[in-house]
């Protein structure tokens, strides 16, 4: 059921590359890569570095008392990421290319959310 | 200048709160807090935090080689908040109230952005 979530997202959005559903410790539940993707895209790497990042935003909107984090997204030169937090364990996260459709991937993980959540069991 | 780029790139989003230029080491260069801000924004902290993260981001962008990267937005509960790299030490960040506009402010720490990195000095 999560790579049936991940793949439909991935193909629905204009420039979306793999998606994947992670612990906050870094290991991968689910992934999924466009086999046709040109971005060699490690997951288990990129697992450990979203995972980094995330603790240390949840840590600041703690510290800032800014509320629980919800979704992140990153734009470098040649990735975005999008990440939305699912439940206290695990987010939801696509990558895709420059110059493709950022805000359809949010939309996407946002619709997505309680489905994944409520299959993780919360 | 820095501060009324800053003033007037809140003033002009929906819901803008503070924005603020600051170095990676969490030293604040420039910050502007609405008068009439109901959230009681620590700037120092804020800093500290977010450099934190950017690091992390920075580091991150490198070893994925998804090349440098330019913006980040993090939404939280009660906080979102847009951050546009001006150069190697600098960024530009703007904390904006839940349902306020974030796009706007993407848009205008993007127009921005060239003139706050050339008053760097680059």
């Amino acid at each position: 059921m999560f790579e049936d979530v991940l793949k439909d997202a991935v193909h629905r959005t204009e420039g979306g590359i793999a998606a994947l559903v992670m612990g906050f410790d870094g290991i991968p539940l689910e992934s999924y890569l466009r086999e046709d993707s040109k971005m060699p895209l490690e997951v288990e790497t990129i697992g450990m570095e979203y995972s980094v990042i995330l603790k240390e935003i949840r840590k600041a909107a703690q510290l800032l008392d800014a509320g629980a984090a919800r979704e992140v997204s990153i734009q470098a030169e040649k990735l975005t990421t999008v990440i939305r937090m699912l439940n206290d364990d695990y987010f939801v996260a696509m990558a895709i290319e420059p110059g493709g459709n950022h805000g359809k991937a949010r939309w996407l993980l946002r619709q997505a959310g309680p489905r994944l959540a409520s299959e993780l069991g919360g």
